[in-house]
């Protein structure tokens, strides 16, 4: 079994140091309570709500800058496998809104750029246009990365999970939204379908608090291959640490009882364009 | 506006002069309570558990056949749409897990084979090879149509939605399956996914009561282009009309927020295998 953990953090936009520290505790209060691999939100490193592209590109950082620096030897120390997302400045001077995957060594694995851009990201982003990486991290599994919105083109996750995905792990802010009394967020059902239909495992950690006027869902869930929540079963608006045991074996198995098989009953001659 | 009915039956298999009966007191009731639109479950004619193919066979009707005569008269009388779900017999023979449409002149205007077959149904049925029937019927809006485990395959809702569908009419047999203590099934948390991620509207007509053993969940669901439930929020073991009221013009507007179009932000050229 697999111990996963979504570290709900409150960060706040423009504090990079403070947004490390918060990153770095969190990171050793999962290791703490047994996480072997730990989720952080979307944009940690830089918050998300800027006022202008000038301001993202100046809290924009390469993967070998302070935060991913110091998420490395964060993940190194405490012998955890780290998900993060991350305000990038690509080689070409580009802001990505990225996401890392970091090994218990250390080790930089993956770096994904969000393909799908919410909102007003687009003034302040441009798109990844590569798939989702998927990683065998050993006695884990095979983890995919994405973003955000990201989980909302059922065939980008199908991609993910084509692809050997058992633990899609996704750093996401939800903005909050008004929703019917008794409801989840919209984000937690359409997560829950995304497990349900490929049969894998989903960790999406939100963000906690609010933001320049914009407040966070909250939302952070781990679900399991049924599609139900085994953490986050309710939002939470504060900062909270979701914790759930994950056996990647049980997402390798595509089989919905003794007669059917998510993958094996597709019929991709039939979808195409 | 248009008013929709899921006619939650129960209905007996083998039975197909009762199982007429049950229909047209069902489209009777839902066009009293001002339906429109109404849909009955998946294999309405037949019933679903079949004791082998023999018996399958026996009760497969073809489409000009004493169920869809019926219905089609029934959607005359009454003036409305109805979808409902035919055990077929082809012009070859083969026995088909169908759906059908009819417009309130009584005229069939779809018949729509079920792609992905559930269960033990290959012992009983051949798949169907076309993609899902769009229809225009006036004053009422652009139907779509499939059939119970087709709405699983995220690929073949996203067919019908880009193909204009509305509001999608899906009979389905959900067999009753456990689930966490306060958990919708699985089968309406993938529905609201389907709809939300499309922004249309679906209707998913479920089963009552019990069938040789097999208990069927009552999950019967109308839910809006935002994903959550208009009617069926909760399952009902047992027969139920759902009533909501839709207005297709919200499931032609693709927008989400000020920057968003859960269409025009897809990327097709990322998508392909």
């Amino acid at each position: 079994m697999t111990t996963v953990a979504c570290a709900q953090l409150e960060l706040a936009v423009g504090d990079a140091a403070g947004n490390r520290a918060a990153a770095e505790e969190a990171v050793a209060e999962a290791a703490a309570a047994g996480a072997q691999v730990v989720v952080l939100p979307e944009l940690a490193n830089s918050g998300y709500v800027f006022a202008d592209a000038a301001e993202a590109a100046a809290l924009a950082e390469p993967v070998d800058g302070p935060a991913v620096t110091a998420w490395s030897a964060a993940a190194r120390r405490h012998g955890v496998t780290l998900v993060a997302g991350l305000c990038e400045r690509d080689a070409d001077g580009r802001v990505r809104n990225s996401a890392v995957l970091i090994d218990p060594s250390g080790e930089l694995r993956a770096r994904y750029r969000k393909a799908h851009l919410f909102g007003t990201e687009a003034e302040f982003f441009v798109p990844g246009d590569e798939r989702p990486p998927v990683v065998e991290v050993p006695s884990v599994g095979r983890i995919g990365v994405m973003v955000c919105y990201d989980l909302e083109f059922p065939e980008w996750v199908r991609l993910a999970a084509l692809a050997g995905t058992e633990l899609l792990c996704a750093p996401v802010n939800w903005p909050r939204f008004p929703r019917p009394d008794g409801e989840r967020p919209g984000e937690v059902v359409r997560v829950q379908a995304d497990a349900a239909v490929n049969r894998l495992y989903v960790a999406a950690c939100d963000r906690a608090g609010e933001e320049r006027g914009t407040a966070w869902t909250g939302g952070s869930v781990i679900v399991d291959p049924d599609g139900f929540p085994l953490a986050g079963h309710r939002p939470t608006e504060g900062p909270t640490l979701l914790l759930a045991e994950c056996d990647p074996a049980r997402a390798r198995d595509k089989r919905l009882g003794d007669h059917n098989d998510v993958f094996g009953d597709r019929r991709p001659e039939l979808y195409e364009p």
